[in-house]
């Protein structure tokens, strides 16, 4: 079983995790954990429920200066659902949509403005399940790697529901 | 309809809110609901269900004058359906695409002959579950802004149907 | 096919939903209900059960005539399944494929095969639920209007599929 | 194929139909599709669009006299809703059960207050996907056979629903 | 709370709809709405997003301060979520029982542990979908009618579940 | 029924399988499938879909002879549905209970009729999705071993749904 | 176990966490994580692939030792799927049952065959989605927390299902 | 792979069935199933559940060389998903994407980077459900004909996937 020295050795993978994303900009998802075939045993991180909250009443308060209602939503690596909070007067597809554009910018590990470009090589993407191509989704990545996607919806433009889906990383700290 | 004196700070707001509408053309969604943040309550308005039937009644109408045989039905600001109304005859397909249209339209506050148009730069808006951007799709607006949809499908054109979705909000007074 | 005198007023209504048929070509959705407002009831037209497998049988016969191993389904016209049969041998994507062409055929009274064309007209049709715009599926009409669909999936091209579903439409008499 | 001949056939055995079902309190489903294995095709009967919605209001109308605020639902012979009513106020879990209520009533075609006593001997029939045995829907019959389904729910006893159920049958003559 | 004197005509209905809450224990859906049939727009209340998520939050911290591990959700009264919040290591059951209880509290305007009670009367009632007949969901009351819901679920009882909603339902002063 | 003779490696390790369920009457699922670990490839057994047809039809004349009007499904070994059938006239709630009936009852290799009775001590085993404890699901088996379950819904009780059921595995033959 | 210097702050509350699992047998969920308010992140444990793939195979061969066909499901603490496997032969109902009991084991760190027991005093509790209250889900554990189920399916009873569950405990040392 | 002798009167069937797709480089689908109309009962090939696991965690490992993180699913011939393996740190869509990817190279009988290329001809392909057109599924085949799918998902690329994918075929032998 794991012995406390091994938690430094965590912390080197996920460094290298963090380098070849940004080393490589890479299409496919990467991952804060690192695992080795004979452990029995794997950690992985997620933001707890109340930075969940603060980083979705971040992203609703940035929406609400711009006078904008929207809904938002908070995903964690493994794609459950941390945190929903509809907005008051958004519309009704933003619900579910907020949902879908956080899970798809933890997936890749990208903005989700950034994912619709990779729709030009590989237009199926967009046909996996739970995901959504739209801006307004963002990654929230601990040493560079995805732990949760914060997405925004409802907005009159997919680049104001991502500014706001920043806000709530920024809130992160 | 209700004069502006019954709901004085609450009717303000929503003029702004009209206003936003009118002068922005605006893509992402407006809401008839106006809140602060330190209020515990806010109010939304909504079709009565005698006024939604008579609508979709209206609607179904319009389509029989032209012997077109089609569904209707009636989605509130939040997206719950109100009335549904399957007419002699439409095709199967009908039933569903009325709601989604209705959907649709009261979303995005715009007939959904219109947001067919909007796909041209955001393409993958149609992937948001719930909606179909097909004509035939018209909002109930009050003081500018979207308590309704009536979506309508089954005639041989989406400009039929959404003909026949209008004549349904101009039943309404 | 029924001559007008059998049914005298039902089959008049009918003659004229036909006729509407034949003469336009129309995109939408026609019908063999004929109702008038005032009426309590009316009648709808379907396939007998025992008429819906034999023209499934037929489907299959005919596929396997080819050696090709495919899956049917018969719809009826307000969408409801009647029969499906999944083929020894045809793929699992099969199955649920000549559903959806069937429901589709009936939907517009049509074809799959002409009904794809309509895609460039309006491509978002295909985003109704329960279609597929596939070749495969052929419409069942007595009187012009439509009373079922037949699909076939699992042929290596959807235009073999289409003429085992032409078989079982045949098989009809 | 048919002649006109037929059709009084068909009505009489309606009546046996209906027979059974009177002197039987049969536990399954009677139908007023009548069909000889030869045929081709069969005719069903279904209340029209405007007579559905009509049973609707009226429903609506005998709770709101009750002060009740109560959803409606009409369901035809093979499970198709025709017509949803969302009452002003009623509550959210009232939609969907006011069309599982009439699918039950119109499935076994008898009141779902008696309904829910077969369960006594049958525990399991409320497994059935699609039922709800709870009371508040009630069939719609022709010679004896039932041809739709009209569920209430949302009243503060099951009781009052089918009060308002009946009204909706009552409305149609 | 909102005094009476700012909604004069409405709150007057209101207050009727709470009297006959108060007055019988009712076991059926009363609500914050009040229409008249002739009207064509209603008005519904809702918590404010921000209100719903402080609830949510005195949910949770109320189970943090027992060491107890939950999820929270909140629901208005048209059954649509308004903010969920998985809690750190709740169970991963307790996100939908959450949602659950929230919706079965505001549909019958009652704590969850008094509606199981109800089942002796009526077990059906949980195959209501949507609905959880377990302790956890408190509804919130304006005037004495329904207009929110609060769920909590995870705690090794539903009585401490419950105290928790109620803690959610108390911070909204 | 197969003669041992065709297929002689195999048909041994079948008749072991056989063996087993006649000497236990056992609880679980048996299997007409024989592995041995290192074995890349296995065989399964299936009802040809011409058998599967020729058994609905069978099932749906026998009702047909009794004046009952059914719903008849064939569900192979690994829970795929080969043929519906939905009966004319037949209740919309047979249609899914039929294949329900036929997967419970390959599932457990027993008429479902039996497997009612085995909820006095597992009641649970009725939440098991897909299933359905009514009677009227037949196994079908080859060598003692089930390979399918034909359904039938719709009668006025399960018990004759269950006589047509066997109808169609007498057919077979 | 693992002893609590091993991973000093986060052991700490985890041994509280597990104290309170073997005090007090609770009803409720329990966890591994452990998190105080004001930090962003925390750490959850998991099985890696490699081990619950261990776990499955070894479920399995327990099963197959005793000639029973089995499918096995190994999920995570926050209800993800990690592992799925349908033994050869194995009934169709046996690969979801699996699935359901795994989540019902994690979510209340029990075996099922004892998370019956508790129906007696909370017999809804069987309605939460996803679970499946019948022997053969088997929690696996570290410092007392559940942080994955097993769960097996398929044997001819509920106890022998939960023997080779609990062989895939076993099998994780 | 499997010499004819072994199966002599079956294999001789399935040669012919093998010629037929090596000749004719086919769309459609073609099955390792082979049977004649008269006979009851066909038998079908499929992967022991030991063969699949070995595949999948060749596929795991193939991936785990290249510090790539997956998911891996092996899918039947009937759609049938017999294994699945959510890698440590894979995304969440990754999981569905393998099944997905799985089935549509069972479904069709190649790689799912050729199937790709087809969607030229029929793009509509794509729509029919469960399917994903995306590089990373490869089919198992025995004599030629489809018995399984390998869908690998979560790489940086779906040309890794599927070089993953085809690993996990090799390791069958």
């Amino acid at each position: 079983m794991k012995s406390p020295q091994k938690f430094p050795v965590r912390a080197r993978v996920l460094t290298v995790a963090a380098a070849a994303v940004i080393g490589a900009g890479t299409f496919g998802a990467v991952s804060a954990t690192a695992s080795t075939a004979p452990k029995t045993f794997t950690e992985t991180t997620h933001l707890t429920a109340g930075s969940a909250v603060k980083a979705a009443q971040a992203a609703l308060a940035a929406a609400g200066k711009d006078g904008q209602k929207v809904s938002v939503a908070v995903v964690d690596r493994n794609g459950n659902t941390v945190v929903t909070l509809r907005g008051d007067g958004a519309g009704p597809q933003s619900y579910e949509s907020a949902q879908r554009k956080a899970f798809t910018a933890v997936s890749w590990n990208a903005p989700t403005s950034e994912l619709v470009k990779r729709l030009q090589q590989a237009p199926n993407l967009k046909d996996i399940p739970g995901t959504l191509f739209l801006p307004g989704g963002a990654p929230v990545r601990t040493e560079g790697a995805p732990v949760a996607g914060i997405g925004v919806a409802g907005a009159p433009s997919g680049d104001l529901d991502e500014k706001y889906a920043r806000a709530g990383v920024v809130a992160l700290g």
